[in-house]
């Protein structure tokens, strides 16, 4: 739908039909703009943006891929980047920001009003991963003095600059956090009430330095619409808000996925990353578990003897070797998965690895009862079956016990489970599988 | 820190510190006091729970782990169930009758309003995955002939059913959505203003039997703290909320996750699924798997003469096919996040599959030269480097294709991409790595 549309509206712009386009355009939502915005050529952009009502204009602006708005930016004279920037939440302009190259940056710094610089200035200086480089300090705060009739004439005196009004902040004097009011109970109170006497002080806050992820984790814990952020004194700085919350999950599960695929993760997105780039993220991982693939390859050429002296053995090596590495990243992946979201924690690894060995028992006996079967009816060898089904029974418990174990080793020791998913785990599996399926075969041929 | 917090508490119970517990707990969020109860032991539980406070009770029990809260219900007198699912928004009450046995059901819906019992069975009514299931309707209406102060009327006469009050839904008198209003909105009007005037009438709504993946999607795309659901005739039938919505998210990238290492995706959390159901959603793609590894060792048996003639070959086919495995999976774990982003489209087809040959070819050929050299220099041997590094280029080549292209043909034929991931695409390529390397070592060596 998407693309007839943009071509529709390029057609109106080519007839000059601003007055309709202007009503097209006010008729709908932001993020449908942006969306619409993506597709349409390039040189359209800026008349299409200039035709948007103003408010509109910046929701729609912040929106935008990072390209867009650099391309808008360059276009843009002095006054209107001010009228852009004015609009913006700090937060949003501050993600803007991040991605322009400097030249872009100081225009911006330049052409905002001293207040909007000295936030952004502020929000900068945190962490790229950060609680505070994600806050926006665009929030509403009450005194606890203050009576319901005054916080709500405060609240609509300052409702175009807040990002949220739907919980407020009550703060002392030196910025202290008091507690919190939600819209919920301003509308259930009395005008008379005192704010003190009907907020709730049960504050929960992270810290300007807390890692986003649990930031997020934190809020979809407590489901909050935004989560304060205090610094050492316990000052309140800024609130996090829940779309951007909502936005670290899901680039926290991206990067998750990236590393248990054995690639460095990436902030930028498939078609905007370089080939060059995303050759670089692949080669680290493709490079180390090729050198640990030539030690199973070592491993391999030491058995030379037994494949030459009974050569059916050789048929089944890639069948272990990948029926090993399957399981042992199915555990890793459950066992990571678990731990991402807390479900599973240190201290429960000896459950875990009871667990996975329960799990191996029966996958293994089922794996190896089927496979022996098989083996035995077409290759009509008794003993070969018995050897390939007993190392498939040792080779999935060993994997499955290397699957679970890795990532929770990882985390103890501080590095990201996610690492230790399939690509190490199918590699390590490998090596133990040839190792086990040899020691079994020479027991049974005597060679 | 939650273990000996726990301990404390169990500790001031056997002490029969009642009303310290109650003052601890009172003072507690829902979230904290629900994670903690899942520390304590079962038999503390119904008294601890009976100490809550009744709406904190209620909100706990909405946050609870579904055997904690089936213990509890069985523990009940119908009054207790009865004061409990009054105070549940609906759509959390329909989670727990979800998971719980048929008997205790029974004795809920029995002991619960007829009001809530019959918005229950309504909801119960619409598939699993569909916006209709995830919905409340416990939602705030207007209508578009009220003034703003009809309007703050109703919203504080309805404030304590409705589970969200940030946006409130304007409908006709056949419940028909015209249009939407926010709080913001009705702060900023005067009392006097007509709420036809000041909504915002761009409805963006989602359909009952809609996916909630996609609902989950908009929800996120448009940053809505509450998304309308309608029915075929346009009429409003309750409101899906941001905290389902982001725990519909983190399901589907959990789920996804799951598929991609091969595992059938469970709704149970890990130490909840039986060993049997671990096995059950394990076994099918290791059968799969293994029978198609097979393939692949029947392949590796058509080169017993080459491998007999040359003994050294055999030392390279694990790190290939290892290489090959690593390179398709890591580009189909790209195209299948890029894709549940949306940012991959199907119709991007050939600019994925140019994109990935550019990014092979750097790959190979950085893979290929490496090795090469290590190969000459530890074997000695020239020729063998050469077939290996001609290998590695092809089967890297390949392997990225396949990687890419499975998973958005998997797309084509609506299937799930993630199905396509590494351990699928490993087994296929592990017999192309084979066919690629015997037929380049037969044709260098003659043999």
């Amino acid at each position: 739908m998407a693309i007839s549309f943009s071509k529709t509206i390029e057609t109106l712009l080519k007839n000059k039909k601003y007055s309709s386009l202007r009503d097209v355009l006010s008729s709908m939502n932001e993020a449908d703009i942006a969306e619409l915005f993506s597709d349409v050529k390039e040189e359209s952009l800026p008349l299409l943006f200039r035709l948007l009502p103003k408010d509109l204009a910046a929701d729609t602006f912040a929106l935008m891929d990072s390209d867009e708005q650099e391309l808008l930016i360059r276009g843009f004279s002095d006054n209107e980047i001010k009228e852009v920037f004015d609009e913006l939440y700090v937060d949003d302009a501050v993600d803007i920001v991040e991605e322009m190259p400097a030249n872009v940056v100081k225009r911006i710094l330049q052409n905002t009003d001293s207040q909007t610089r000295s936030m952004i200035n502020e929000i900068l200086k945190y962490p790229e991963d950060s609680a505070g480089s994600l806050m926006t300090t665009d929030y509403i705060s009450l005194r606890p003095k203050m009576t319901v009739q005054d916080a709500i004439k405060r609240i609509r005196r300052k409702i175009h600059e807040a990002e949220t009004i739907y919980t407020c902040y009550v703060t002392d004097d030196n910025r202290k956090l008091l507690g919190y009011l939600s819209v919920r109970m301003l509308l259930l109170a009395q005008p008379d009430d005192k704010i003190c006497d009907i907020m709730d002080e049960t504050v929960i806050c992270v810290h300007t330095l807390d890692d986003k992820e649990n930031v997020a984790k934190d809020m979809n814990k407590y489901d909050f619409v935004a989560m304060p952020v205090v610094d050492d004194e316990g000052r309140l700085v800024g609130i996090v808000t829940f779309d951007d919350a909502i936005d670290v999950m899901q680039e926290e599960a991206t990067e998750d996925i990236e590393r248990m695929a054995a690639i460095s993760p990436t902030e930028d997105s498939y078609f905007k990353t370089s080939d060059i780039k995303h050759a670089k993220n692949r080669i680290f991982w493709l490079l180390a578990l090729m050198l640990s693939a030539a030690i199973t390859g070592g491993i391999l050429t030491k058995y030379e003897d037994a494949t030459s002296a009974i050569p059916a053995l050789a048929a089944f090596i890639p069948m272990l070797m990948s029926t090993g590495g399957n399981c042992g990243s199915q555990s890793s992946t459950l066992i990571i998965s678990g731990m991402s979201t807390d479900e599973i924690k240190l201290k429960d690894y000896l459950k875990v690895a009871f667990m996975e060995f329960r799990v191996s028992l029966i996958l293994s006996i089922v794996l190896a009862v089927l496979n022996g079967i098989r083996i035995w009816i077409t290759e009509g060898d008794f003993l070969i079956a018995l050897v390939v089904s007993l190392s498939i029974i040792c080779i999935v418990i060993i994997s499955q016990f290397i699957g679970c174990s890795l990532p929770m080793l990882a985390k103890k020791i501080k590095l990201d489970p996610a690492v230790m998913a399939a690509p190490l785990i199918t590699t390590i599996v490998d090596a133990a599988a040839i190792l086990i399926y040899f020691n079994i075969a020479t027991r049974f041929f005597n060679i």
